[in-house]
C-alpha cells in the first residue's frame, strides 16, 4: 500500500476511533508479559515481537486499541499471526512486509478494506504481532482474540468451534511468496498451511478466519488484550512495590473473573529437557525437580505446554487450562523454545474461561485432541482448589 | 460452472473454432501412445487418463484441437496437468472436478474466460488430461505443450526458460481444496507446490504459467499434440500391417523433423529395480541385461528417465533427450511407475527439438540441473549416430 493511502486510512480511522485507547510503550511491555503467560508456553517468541512493536512506537507510529462495540456488523475484520514452530520464531526474523502483503491480498480478494485486526491467539509473540501490522497499516487492533490463550494448531480456535470457515486464508513469507487457500475444511487448512510453513523455513504469516463484525462479536474471546495488559501491569506494580510478583499475578487473574482459579503447581529446577523441531512444531517434555527433595513434575509440550504430571503419574493440569513455566525470581514466563537445563522455575496453572471448556470446544482442543488421556478435568478439580489458592 | 453456461461456451467456441480438428477415440489412443513415449517414462499414468478421455467422448462430449494460429495475442490461455509422483497417479484417481475448479478459479482471478488450454507437458497422462478438462468445460485444446516432453519439476518448462512467471498458480485436489499461489520465483513455485502435492496425498492438479496468446505463440513447443498422435498412428499402422512397430516409430520421429535422431540403445530384460516414492517424486534406477550375455545398461529416474549408462559407466543418453523403456513385443512405453522385474524391453532414445538444447534451456533441465555429470552431450553424438539409426 502506498504511504499516502496509509496516511489517509490512518486519519479517517483516527476520527472514527476517537474513543480508542492509544497504546504506550509501557502498555506494550505489560501486554508482552501477559501474552507470554496466557500463551501457556507457546505463541512464539514474545521478546523479539515486543521489540518490533516498540520500534514502531519509537518511530512515531500509532497503535489504537478499540472495543468490539465499535464495530458495525458488516465490517470486515481479520485475525492474524504466525504459524510454525516457536523454536524457529526465536531465530528467523520477519522482514516486516509479510503481514502487510497478507492484508493487502485479503483486501484484494474481498474487494474492500479491513476495518480492524486482532490476534488469532493471545499468546506469546502472536499476542503482539498484530500491533506491528496495525502500526504499519494504520488500522486499529481489536480487544479480543480467537483462542483465549495459544494453541499449536490453526483449527483450535473459537471461530472453528462455532463452525466458521477459515477460508480464504492468506499465507505469506519473507521471500515474497503469497498463497491464498480455499480449503475443504478447517482441518485441511491446518494440514496444508502447516506444510507450507515447513516449506517456508518453519514459519509463515497467516490471516485466516476473516470475519464480519457480527461474527467476531459472537465468536471471539473478548477483552483479552486488556486482560493480558492488566496482568502484566499487576505483576510490574507488585515488583515495583517490592511485593511477590506471583501474588500480583494471582490477584489480577482472580479479578479478571475469567481465568479465576490459578496457582503454583510446582517449584523447582529443570533437570531434564527434550525438545525437537519436527512436523512444523516444537515438541518435547521437560522434567522439574524440587529443591532439596526428589519430588518431580513432568510437562509435555507441542509448542504449548499440554499436560503436567506428578512423578506418580497423577495429572495436575491439561489443555485447555493454562500451564506456564515462569522464572521463579523474575516471574517472567519462559516460552517452550526458551527452556534450558538448570532454569529455576515455578510451574503455574490457571483455569480458562468457561467458553473454552464447553464440550464442542474440548472436542477441538481438549486433551483427547492431542492424544492425551481424557476426559478433560478442570485444573481446580485436579488440584482440589476450593478457593483461589 | 453451470451446465447452461458450459453449453453456451461450447456453442460459441464451436462457431469460433470452425476449423478445429474434432478428436476421435482413435486419435486419443494414438495420442496416448505418443505421450507415453515422449514422456520419457514420466507424466503419470497414460492408461487411466486415456480411459477418462474416452469416457467423455463416449458420453457425446466434444474435444476440439486448434492450432496456435487461431489465437488472438490477448487471448487468455492456460497449461494444465498433474504434479506429484507418477507412482501415486496409478492408484489415486481424480474425482474429475479438480481441473474444472482450477479453471474456474483462474477465470475468477483474471476476471475473464480462458480461451483454450493445453498440456504443460506432452508426457504420459499429463499429455492427455487437458482433453478431459476440454471436454467438460467446452473449450478447445491447443496443439502445443510447455516442455516438448515431460520433466519432473514444474520450473523445467519453456515458459520459465523465457522468463515468464508461473504465477498466479492454481492448485486443486480431490477433497475440494483450492490454493492460489503468487510466488517470489518459479523455483519457489516448484518448492511450495511440491509441498502441497505431498500434503494432498502425493499429487495435485496444477494450472500455472497462465499466458496470453502472444506468449504461448512465442514460448510453447508447437505442434506436439499432432506429433504425438502422428507417432502413435505410425506405430498402430505398422502393427496393423504386420511390420515392426519400432520401425514405424523411428520413421515417424524422423519425418517429424523435430525428434529426428532416434534408436534402440539396449534390448534386454529388467534384472534389477529400485523405486521409492519420496519428496513427491518416484525416484530410482533400473538395470537391464541383454539376452544371452552379461551386457548391462542402467537407467536412473526421477519420475522421468534421466540418464542411461553402459556397464562400464559410459553415458549413452541424458536429459533433456528422450529416454523411454518400451515393451519389446508390443512397443508400448512402460512409464516409470509401471516398471517391473523381468519385463522384456527395449530402451529407446530420441533427440529433442533444438530449442530444448539451448544453453538457457539446459540450465533448467540439462544433466547438471539433476545433479548428474555434465556438460550435456546430444544423444546422436554419444552414440555416434551419423544417420538416423
Amino acid at each position: 500500500m502506498k504511504d499516502a493511502e496509509q496516511g489517509m486510512r490512518r486519519i479517517s480511522s483516527e476520527i472514527e476511533d476517537a474513543g480508542a485507547r492509544r497504546l504506550t510503550v509501557e502498555d506494550v511491555r505489560d501486554l508482552a508479559w501477559g501474552t507470554a503467560f496466557l500463551g501457556s508456553g507457546g505463541g512464539g517468541d514474545p521478546y523479539l515481537t515486543r521489540l518490533m512493536v516498540e520500534a514502531e512506537l519509537n518511530q512515531g507510529k500509532v497503535i489504537r486499541l478499540i472495543d468490539l462495540s465499535a464495530l458495525a456488523n458488516d465490517d470486515l475484520v481479520a485475525p492474524c499471526g504466525w504459524l510454525g514452530a516457536p523454536t524457529v520464531s526465536a531465530e528467523k526474523l520477519p522482514n516486516g512486509e509479510e503481514a502487510l502483503r497478507g492484508l493487502a491480498m485479503l483486501e484484494e480478494i474481498k474487494g474492500r478494506r479491513v476495518r480492524a485486526i486482532f490476534p488469532i491467539e493471545i499468546g506469546g509473540g502472536n499476542g503482539l504481532s498484530p500491533l506491528v501490522l496495525a502500526a504499519r497499516a494504520g488500522i486499529p487492533v481489536m480487544d479480543c482474540d480467537g483462542m483465549g490463550r495459544a494453541f499449536p494448531e490453526s483449527q483450535m480456535v473459537m471461530f472453528n468451534v462455532y463452525g466458521q470457515s477459515a477460508s480464504p486464508v492468506v499465507v505469506t513469507d519473507e521471500k515474497g511468496n503469497c498463497v491464498v487457500l480455499h480449503t475443504a475444511s478447517n482441518g485441511e487448512e491446518e494440514r496444508l498451511v502447516r506444510a507450507l510453513a515447513i516449506s517456508m523455513g518453519g514459519q509463515c504469516h497467516v490471516i485466516d478466519y476473516p470475519s464480519d463484525g457480527y461474527q467476531v462479536k459472537q465468536h471471539a474471546v473478548r477483552g483479552t488484550i486488556s486482560l493480558a495488559m492488566g496482568i502484566g501491569r499487576a505483576v510490574r506494580e507488585a515488583r515495583r512495590a517490592g511485593l511477590d510478583p506471583f501474588a500480583g499475578l494471582f490477584s489480577a487473574l482472580g479479578a479478571s473473573g475469567y481465568y479465576g482459579a490459578a496457582g503454583v503447581l510446582f517449584d523447582g529446577k529443570i533437570v531434564d529437557l527434550e525438545r525437537e523441531t519436527k512436523q512444523g512444531f516444537a515438541i518435547g517434555r521437560v522434567i522439574l525437580e524440587a529443591f532439596g527433595s526428589k519430588s518431580r513434575m513432568e510437562v509435555e509440550f507441542q509448542n504449548e505446554n499440554l499436560i503436567a504430571r506428578d512423578a506418580d503419574g497423577a495429572v495436575r493440569a491439561t489443555v485447555p487450562d493454562i500451564l506456564s513455566i515462569l522464572d521463579r525470581e523474575t516471574a517472567e514466563t519462559i516460552t517452550t523454545e526458551r527452556l534450558r537445563y538448570g532454569q529455576r522455575v515455578k510451574l503455574v496453572g490457571a483455569s480458562v474461561p468457561p467458553i473454552l471448556r464447553r464440550p464442542e470446544a474440548l472436542r477441538l482442543f481438549g486433551p483427547e485432541a492431542f492424544g492425551l488421556p481424557g476426559p478433560y478435568r478442570p485444573i481446580e478439580d485436579l488440584n482440589q482448589w476450593r478457593e483461589r489458592p
